[in-house]
């Protein structure tokens, strides 16, 4: 059984460190930490190997992942030395990604831009002899795209795509080719992708999976032990304030505050959902560019204990988000494939583990059927992934 | 249904707040925060009420609890002018202390002081008509005991104190005594208590049941949420230290070596356990007068993700530890009434939730059989409660 | 001798604590912690005794200080049974309370507005029989000022007053007030006070000393320390970021950002003109109610020591602004008698240890003539001190 | 003019990177942070260039420069490839690298081992044409050494060393060596080293100064600019407590409680002696192999503002210890060669400025002629250095 990994910003940080280290672990060169499918609770489930992984994406950027890896090295993402151990994957890897697309495209319509990546994602499937390819979105945050008619149902998008209207983001034309190839489609970015009722429509449809949204690695994954903690408890949280510290590429992009609102939407959601009740509290992220990949959070939290004492609770984390969420893409890999073998159609609702702002069993954000808590969801995971 | 509480060490910090505080939340003066078994999981299970807690004890030290709340106004612990609306209350339960015991015990026998406690006990049941008492170990951390052959079973216990040989610590000195009276017994404490094989069949003959030990409420409550997070997602842990600083009577205690090291090897039970390998990392206790009944715990988390990168997590945890307590010294007395009055004998594993060390299903200390993870301690500790 | 201190916001927390301080340190029941011109270092300087302070002001708002005082004490901030020791000197100060003005002045033109507080201040040095009187602005931070023409000299801001126009934010108004009574005026918020040309022309031509501005009493304290000890070291600062959380009076007025980016120009001072380069990262201030009147305060500094190895320093500062402040105000009233007892005319800039924008040799802000080092500051306060 | 450095423990992660680093800054191939000496406050002072310093020195471990340039690459101290470009600089030092002594020494009294420690340092000086060569201790920390009758005077001492005695620790039998060679000596670790009665009459006897000890780059050096803040606003400080985790080699030394006391007495001085009363508070030195060279400091410190509002600071310096203390060695070479050449012999207290625990003018430890305000020590540092 061999599956496709698609990774939309193929090129990138998050993009290139999961294909050296698929590559390392799969040649034994290192162990698979932070592979949460390698670990001993998911032995026994039917899921691809990490060595019959194969990668290709799209970018709209240039360097190779050769170049890439490099940089990472220096960045202290990736040790020395691994990305010579590790070229013809590189290689391999390199010679699969083909050029994305912006929006506004430049000069075709959405309609026939989607078509071209639809094809490509296709053609790749059938030039590796793919069982099939799980296509997933790890390219730069985007800004909230606004509400449109045409995003209310397929019929509506369809017509919108027909007349030659551009109606969606980036993020979710790649849902849209994804989906039209008949691959399972995961965000690990907020950005909108498969969120909207017209593309939840065309998965059911095309009996494809889809999973999302935005990987939880620093804070928000603190957040979702942290949060039900205070619940069991019964302590009160009076606010909740929090400084994300970034440099990178996402920390370029987060500068801007309408990718920021993005972001801090799908941040905000854990404590509260949580809690059941609404909690003071600012979450700022920063671009700080001397920190390179690497980011610092810094979370404070006040609340009442009995007789309404007042305590606090702080942490800080320092981690390499690359190195965070490398792996979960590799993870997100094989269970989505698992999910499209196991004939699962819309959205896969059992991976809220993996992400900030899960989607719910019926396609949309949120509400009484999402569960936050990290437990519940990896104890969803866990027997979603053995039942299959 | 009335039920009595008879903490040992009942003029301490966390007895004298247990007390305002059920009086304060009987009477709706405050809310229940921090009381876990108030919260809405807990509807609809068949605990006494908070008001109907009747309050007693044993302490060996003097001031009246009028005078220890009013300390405890000066620390910051109990909010200023809430003694003086539950002075009835703090009156009722001072009438009802009775001298403890100190070991080794002044000009009697360890059998003749047990048995004295015992009636203490005894008397204050039928006194005020009680259906049953649970007995809360609330007193100082005592030195880790040293073994003795009489520990290993009831009739080599049995025959130590009947020929007059001191072989029981004073914590487990009040556990006899507690379970000979037909009375839940629980320890707060990391002191021995009732974790003797001799106590454990007393319990069980005497079809009683008994929990602990070591209050869980700060830095290690903390460690049972996030040393599950790193085993979930397969993070591995490198180095876990930690730095205790706290006042109060709780701190003197922890000064000497001694008491520190009963408390350390409790502490260090969760992150190893949890994690399947052992953890680098001492953990330090630190006697800071003027903190009074605040402490400090800071952590230091090194752990590496993909690739073997080196990453950290610290968090600082400013608490009152009497306030984080007391809820939980009240939620104890419900649960285990709950317990008894259901017909439980032995060890109440299931209460796993509240303790650093939980007491195994067979009487043991630790083992496979013991879950460290808050989350899975919890999801216990409900379906219990609701299935009595 | 004795000194009149006039508070602008006398109603505040901080002149609130400084009333019921001044009055409980005068007569032994606390110690002067806090009171840097209590210290041994100043012992033999010819400032006025603390107990010889007389306290009057100005405030737009309404709780008498009886009052005000027992809010402090249900805050943290001013301990129980205080204020019932020294109602006598709150009601003394509370006499002496008039009412303030709002800009736009209702009903009335600055000069006329003006004049009335002028004669309020004039009324109290004379009703009281004072040597002087100082004013200390402690009132809510406003907005930054608009520049004006009417600024620029004495007698375009005469002639703007004398033709009805109202050309002064409020704190300027107050200094004008001040000054025009012969008053020494401090401004011990980042407001604009007395930093304008034609105010500074006002004060030398009536003989009387002005100084500010914008108390130092936490985060920036701790830059004003840690700053020069990084370029004392030559290790380069790459990145500050800074994340204050309070409550409060101060906190609501800084939740507005108008008011909150003076605050923000002022303490980004230090860093940059310390270390002499520009320093990348952020700086906010959170408004979270439940801090009441206490803040946090945490910084982030990444820098780089030999050969470009990347370093970090976090702090974290939690303390009570009122409790910071007050004692300062103390320092500043007895320091600016002793200035315009030996003289003075226009800005001190010998007081720059207090603030975190002190005011030049010249009137100006900033420039080459202020350093920003702590210790240097404090140096140049006591040989001052000392030489009067 | 040509300087040598004669480096006690030549191998170790400090001296590797002082090498690496002295020819890198020389060849322009990195800025000289951290250099002290290279700021612009010390340009006009006769300091050699730092080109001109010609390195050497003794270790009893065998590993050759450029592989220990490798690992201190590997453990992110010096950058990637930067070893490569002075490989001839390396081998170089490599070359004028002797063996050193362990105390006890074998086979040799302590006498014939000085004499020869003393002739290596000669015959490098000879060798190399140098003006004169600065003795560096930086091995590791000894445990304290326990007093002597031999160690109160010159004439003692070498009766002792004369009978075949072995009265001295290393650090002391190294620095014996260096002044009866006519080299100023310095001590960067904790060691006893020069400060002796005897060895203080030799360097005045010989006419070479000496400087020490333990130099300040981390907990302390945060501790010489917080602890006089503190003083300086009159702020009450109730309890400094500190842990240190560290790794490498310098961590496992001080995981021996005998070495750890050393280091801990040189640590607690700042505090006290600044503030000029004893302040509550345990410091732990902990050893964390995963940490490397790297180590991370928490400090925390309560203390009472006005009318005894309780606050605190914490903060956590996360560094690199050989980055840290190599630049410095470079400075103390640099200085103690301008001593040296101005006819400085004695203690050089003027450098107290780098040291936790500085020589005091009359050679002994501590007392009032010593001040551990940073500011302070830098003033009087540079002042010094200009007035050569």
């Amino acid at each position: 059984m061999t599956t496709g990994v698609w990774l939309v910003g193929a090129r990138g940080s998050v993009a290139t460190t999961a294909v050296v280290g698929a590559a390392a672990v799969a040649a034994g060169l290192t162990p698979p930490t932070g592979c949460v499918t390698e670990s001993p609770d998911f032995a026994g489930t039917r899921l691809p190997d990490l060595g019959d992984l194969v990668f290709g994406g799209h970018d709209v950027a240039g360097a190779d992942l050769a170049k890439r890896a490099e940089q990472l090295v220096r960045s202290g993402v990736v040790p020395a030395g691994l990305p010579e151990l590790v070229t013809d994957d590189l290689a391999a890897a390199d010679a699969e990604i083909r050029p994305g697309v912006r929006v506004p495209v430049d000069a075709r319509d959405q309609a026939t831009a989607a078509a071209a990546l639809a094809s490509d994602i296709a053609a790749f499937r059938e030039r590796r002899g793919l069982d099939r390819v799980v296509v997933i979105n790890v390219a730069s945050t985007e800004p909230p795209a606004g509400e449109h008619p045409a995003h209310g149902s397929l019929d509506a998008l369809s017509a919108a795509l027909a007349s030659g209207n551009d109606v969606l983001p980036a993020s979710s034309l790649y849902a849209y080719a994804a989906l039209t190839a008949g691959c399972p489609y995961v965000d690990f970015t907020p950005s909108t992708g498969a969120r909207l009722p017209a593309l939840d429509e065309l998965a059911r449809r095309r009996g494809v999976p889809y999973a999302g949204r935005d990987g939880k690695t620093g804070e928000t994954l603190l957040k979702s032990v942290l949060a039900p903690m205070f619940a069991q408890r019964a302590l009160r949280v009076r606010a909740w304030s929090g400084t994300n510290l970034l440099g990178g590429g996402d920390g370029a992009t987060l500068a801007d505050p309408a990718a920021a609102a993005a972001k801090n939407a799908s941040k905000s959601l854990v404590v509260g959902e949580t809690l059941g009740y609404p909690v003071d509290g600012q979450v700022h992220i920063d671009y700080v560019a001397d920190l390179g990949d690497w980011k610092t959070a810094w979370d404070h939290v006040v609340f009442d204990g009995f007789l309404g004492a007042r305590m606090s609770l702080q942490f800080t984390w320092q981690g390499c988000d690359s190195a965070l969420a490398a792996p979960l893409i590799l993870d997100l890999a094989r269970l989505m494939d698992l999910a499209h073998a196991s004939g699962r159609a819309g959205p896969v609702n059992e991976l809220a583990f993996f992400f900030k702002d899960p989607v719910g069993a019926d396609g949309t954000t949120g509400g009484p059927g999402v569960d936050h808590a990290l437990a519940t969801q990896y104890a969803t995971l866990r027997s979603w992934a053995a039942s299959r």
